[in-house]
C-alpha cells in the first residue's frame, strides 16, 4: 500500500507482512480513509489465512484499530461471511477490493452531474483515490467531471491536525490538473460568505440511519456555513458507509487520537512544550445540514436513506 | 515590543529604532494584535517627530501596513490631532497607550461577570495581553475572573496560519495558571455540539456601526455554530475597535497575507511544492450572531452600538 503518511514529500510503498502490520498501518495512518482501510482490513483477514492465524481473533484485533469509520466493519463482516461460506478470504478479500472501484466509479457518474462550468467546490480532508482502493468518493466525480471538459476550481480546506487536505487532496488534484487553491479550515465561512462557494462536498466515515454523517473534524462547522448561506452541501459515500444500527448520529463513536498530532507537525512544535490538547477525529454532521448524497445507487435525499434499510431487511 | 513571531520558544525582544522598524514588524507581525498595533504605530509617529521626520508621511506609511485593524487608524488619528494641537507625539503616544491599558483593565471588570464557576470558554486566536499593551481584551476578563477564584477552562482554537492560539493564547493561560487544552479550529463544531462550550469569548479587529466583526480568519464558522447551538458568543474590545464611518462589515476590508504562511509552518513545507494558497487573515461575523460586545463602557447589544454613534456625533 502507498504510505500516505510521507506524502507528498515522498511516495513510498509501505509492505505489510503480517495482519499485525496491517492493523498498526491503520492505527498510525500509513493506510487511511474509511474505504481504503476496509481495503486493507479484508486484506488483513487474507495474510491472517494463509498465514494459518485464527482468522475471528485477527478480525477483533483489526476491528480494535479504529472506531469511527464504517467500512472497516463493512469489509471484515463481509470477508467473514464468505469465509464461513468455504470461500477462501483472499478471494473475498479481492472481490471485496474490486467492489469499492466499481461503487467509486458509479459515485463518479452521479456526482460528475452536480459539477458544472464555472463551479467552486469546497472540499474538506482527502476522500480521493488515497481515501478508497481507486478513484475516491469525492475525487471520483472530480475527476469524472474533469475528463469531461468542465472547468471548475476546488478549494480545499486543509485539514488539521493530520494535513490530508494540503498534502493529499492537493496532491491528487495536482496530478490531475485540476485548479485548486488550499485554504486553512477556518476560511470556509468567509469564502461561502462572498460567494465563492457553488458546492460543498465531502466523504463520510459513517453514515447513520437517518442520514446524520460522520466525517473529519471541521466537516459540521463547513455544513453549517452552506446551510446559512443557502449552499448546496453533499456527502459522497458507497452506501457500505451507511450503519443502519446507528439510528442516529449520537451511536457513532468518536476517536480521540494522539495529542501530539494537534500540538507538532513533523517535527515541529505548534505550541509551548507541555501543553494539552484534544484531539478529536471527526464530528457528526446533522443530516438537517445535508443536501443530500452521492452514492453508488444514485443521487439521494437524507430522508431515502430509511428506504434503503428497508430493503436491507426485506 | 516583544518579538510574538519567536514566542513560545524564545521570549525575544524587538528594538524600533526608526518608524519604518515600526512598519515592518507591523506587517511581518512581529508585533501582533489590533490594540498593540495601534499602540505601535503611536510610538513610530513618537520615533518620527524625534528624528525630525515629516509625521504625516510617516502617518501615511504606517496606515498602509496592515488593512483591517480598526486600532491602528485610531491611534494615528489621536496622536495626529495632539500634534496638531501642539503637543508633542511622544506625550500623545503615552497618552494613547495608558488609555489602552485602562481600557483593556475596564474589559476585564464588566467581561468577568460572564465568568461563572465551572464553565467552559471557546477562544479563537489571540487577545491577550500580547495583543494589546497589557491584559488583553478577552485575556482581561478571564485574568480577572481567575483571580477572583472562579474555576473555568478554556478551548484554544489553535488558530491557523499563525498559530495565534496555540503558540501565543496558550503560554499566556500558562503564566496565568488558567487551565486551558488546545484544539484544532475544525472542532469547535464538535465542541459545541457535545455541550462542551458554554461560552464564546473573542476579540475584534474592526467593528462596523451596525455590529458586524471582523476578527481572525475561523471566527465566523465558530459564531454560526454558536447561534444554531444557543451558546452565547461575545466579542470584547474597547469602544476604538469600532469604526463609525464602516455602516456594515461590507464595508471592512479584509487583508490578504502571503500564502507561504499557508503552505509552511516554519521550514516545515505543509504541501506539494509549487501549491497555490490563498491567505484571508480575517472574516466578518454578523451582528445577528453576536450575543453582546464588551466594552470598556460596559456589556452592549449589538443595537446599543448606534446609540455611541450619536453620543460621538453629540
Amino acid at each position: 500500500m502507498i504510505d500516505q503518511r510521507a506524502l507528498p514529500g515522498r511516495f513510498q510503498i509501505l509492505t505489510a507482512r503480517t495482519p499485525e502490520d496491517v492493523a498498526r498501518a491503520i492505527e498510525n495512518m500509513a493506510i487511511r480513509g474509511a474505504p481504503a482501510i476496509g481495503a486493507a482490513a479484508a486484506y488483513g483477514l487474507a495474510l491472517a489465512q494463509k498465514q494459518g492465524l485464527d482468522v475471528n481473533a485477527v478480525a477483533t484485533r483489526l476491528r480494535k484499530t479504529r472506531p469511527t469509520g464504517q467500512n472497516l466493519f463493512a469489509a471484515i463482516d463481509f470477508v467473514l461471511s464468505e469465509v464461513a461460506r468455504g470461500r477462501s478470504a483472499v478471494d473475498a478479500a479481492e472481490t471485496y477490493a474490486k467492489t469499492e472501484i466499481d461503487r467509486c466509479l458509479a459515485i463518479g457518474r452521479y456526482g460528475k452531474r452536480l459539477i458544472r462550468d464555472g463551479m467552486s467546490i469546497l472540499t474538506h480532508c482527502n476522500a480521493g483515490a488515497l481515501a478508497t482502493v481507486d478513484h475516491g468518493t469525492v475525487g471520483a466525480p472530480l475527476v469524472a467531471a474533469h475528463r469531461a471538459g468542465v472547468r471548475f476550481s476546488v478549494y480545499v480546506s486543509e485539514t488539521r491536525p493530520r494535513l490530508q487536505g494540503s498534502r493529499l487532496t492537493a496532491w491528487e488534484l495536482a496530478q490531475e490538473g485540476i485548479d485548486h487553491a488550499i485554504v486553512v479550515d477556518g476560511a470556509s465561512g468567509l469564502l461561502i460568505q462572498r460567494g465563492e462557494v457553488d458546492l460543498v462536498l465531502v466523504g463520510a466515515d459513517r453514515i447513520a440511519a437517518n442520514g446524520d454523517t460522520a466525517n473529519k473534524i471541521g466537516t459540521y462547522p463547513k455544513a453549517v456555513v452552506a446551510h446559512a448561506h443557502g449552499v448546496p452541501f453533499y456527502v459522497a459515500a458507497p452506501l457500505t458507509t451507511i450503519d443502519f444500527r446507528a439510528r442516529t448520529g449520537r451511536a457513532i463513536p468518536i476517536e480521540e487520537r494522539d495529542p501530539r498530532e494537534v500540538l507538532y507537525v513533523d517535527e515541529t512544535p505548534l505550541a509551548p512544550l507541555g501543553s494539552v490538547a484534544r484531539n478529536f477525529a471527526f464530528d457528526v454532521t446533522p443530516a438537517k445540514y445535508i443536501t443530500g448524497f452521492v452514492t453508488d445507487k444514485g443521487l439521494l435525499k437524507p430522508a431515502e436513506l430509511r428506504g434503503l434499510r428497508v430493503k436491507a431487511r426485506g
